[in-house]
């Protein structure tokens, strides 16, 4: 393909620059005047590691690569900036094939008022995607890192739990087949696109920020992992009530298909791209009213507590402890 | 590898972090302190495509990428800030090649004030690299793009051309071997080291940048390649004297050892990462002042100038224009 024609399209798709940035893609450097402190993140996702071009559109890739992305802006409490974007393009993939990946992210860029501020493409044996965020706040003191959590600190979620890792069973799993698991090809399609098509959840983490929110993350690795690494940036022990773990719609239905525990699956399954966060319990009413606000449906839910100690303990329903990767136990 | 611990022994290499970083590499993002504008741009370069393992150490690969990325901030007269890194590693890398590649970006962040403040790393089936890099000015006036070269202006280049390209035959060609050249092992080891060292050009893009340049690109593609990106961005024509242009030391003798002209390696070869800057002639001479003191032993050399019109049009020494891509008619 003629690269230079190709990012020629490629800048004709994209979404309008937003209002920080002076200078867009196409010269040495983009410029910008950011606010008065920046987040800035870096993810990679590689076919065959990553995803699979026979589970989901290039679309899909090209949203979830920016989506994981800007979650971790969102685990900030920043308002989303600009994003640059490293595109390894096989040989396989032509032309039109790029400007669907592109599409898929300029789609969420507009959506989450990202500006698509630059980028480079090559070559590569396997598709590879690249892409660094930015974010803004007005001061650094008002992006919230992992290592704030202090004992008896609320410990709260936002949304859903198990939804991707059940559209992941969905996806991969015969056993899981919609006329297995009769949970209804509308929510059939639901988990699938939590896996596919996560949503950074922005507006929550800013509202969170904004509710005093003293530690945060996005649940990337599962509510055990990610919630491990809360606890040990901030030298703190997470205390967990399994029964109050908000589950997918769905979840139990899939889960029972393929013979797992829902709460495996909730606990362990990762790429829900949800907000795990410390707060002070007198917060909590304010933080669970202002995410309702800024982030419609969504929902804000206490499930546990943060204590002296280290680790992530989580209490099942019928008082038993779980421990970390212990799910067997489960059984 | 353990993803962790790696990770853990390449936070224990990097540099110290910059004034402008409140939190470096270990969260869901950096925080960052920017100046009153930001310049940034994002590099990829992949295993056979970009580079050959054979030919270039680990050490080499990593510094290499990373000073491609940085040259682009020298293009636009940024101060180096903060570097992301996304290292794509294929199962044949050790975590001591890792380790390799680091120290290369290490070595040339410590040398240019550059911090290293986040990165992803991923597995893949072919080692790749995508640095994004972040540089600072106090407002965006004074960056410089490539648009704003005018009728009249003098064109200049920083340093030498044509190293880069003898580098790569001495590299690539068995007749470009010293002994068919008599340009001797040092000089032969500083070609070499051209085409697998580059250094970015940020003290010299600072001063210029300073002095007044109007327009300023680094030369990666070549001096006609990148000539005409800014004559293209700037709506104006590039006029070159081909005597003018500094060609490196032992260029004349790789080249007549391969068969090819100098000029042409010098115009067409690339990857020399000097710089192509407009500056109004009565600034010349402050201009040549203020890189000397910058950046010992480059030079700035005025090789030629702006045009109404397009295009570039270099004139040989014997008073014949040559075409673009017209290197034949120097034989």
């Amino acid at each position: 393909m003629g690269e230079f024609e190709l990012l020629t399209r490629i800048r004709e798709r994209l979404p309008q620059a937003g209002p920080r940035v002076r200078l867009g893609s196409g010269d040495d450097a983009a410029i910008g005047v950011p606010g008065g402190a920046t987040a800035t993140s870096v993810d990679a996702v590689v076919e065959g590691v990553h995803f699979r071009r026979d589970q989901a559109s290039l679309v899909q890739v090209g949203h979830k690569a920016l989506a994981t992305a800007l979650s971790d802006l969102a685990a900030m409490g920043a308002e989303p900036g600009e994003a640059y974007v490293v595109l390894g393009l096989p040989a396989d993939l032509d032309e039109e094939g790029c400007l669907e990946l592109l599409d898929g992210m300029a789609a969420l860029a507009t959506a989450t008022g990202t500006t698509l501020a630059g980028g480079d493409l090559t070559r590569a044996s396997e598709l590879f995607l690249a892409i660094t965020v930015v974010g803004h706040a007005d001061s650094p003191e008002l992006l919230v890192t992992r290592s704030g959590a202090r004992p008896g600190d609320a410990l709260v979620v936002t949304g859903e739990l198990g939804g991707a890792a059940a559209g992941l069973q969905l996806l991969e799993n015969d056993e899981a087949r919609v006329d297995h698991t009769g949970v209804g090809s509308t929510l059939a399609s639901r988990l699938r696109a939590r896996q596919l098509e996560p949503r950074p959840r922005l507006g929550a983490g800013r509202a969170l920020a904004r509710a005093g929110a003293t530690a945060m993350i996005d649940i990337s690795d599962g509510l055990g992992g990610d919630g491990a690494h809360l606890a040990r940036a901030s030298g703190v022990g997470l205390r967990i009530e399994a029964a109050a773990i908000p589950l997918a719609a769905g979840l139990e239905e899939v889960a029972a298909a393929v013979d797992r525990d829902p709460l495996e699956l909730a606990i362990g399954g990762g790429e829900d791209y949800e907000l795990l966060a410390s707060i002070a319990p007198a917060q909590l009413d304010a933080a669970r009213q202002a995410v309702d606000e800024a982030a419609k449906g969504v929902g804000l839910t206490a499930i546990g507590e943060i204590v002296a100690g280290e680790g992530v303990e989580i209490r099942l329903p019928d008082g038993r402890l779980l421990e970390p990767g212990g799910f067997d136990q489960l059984a």
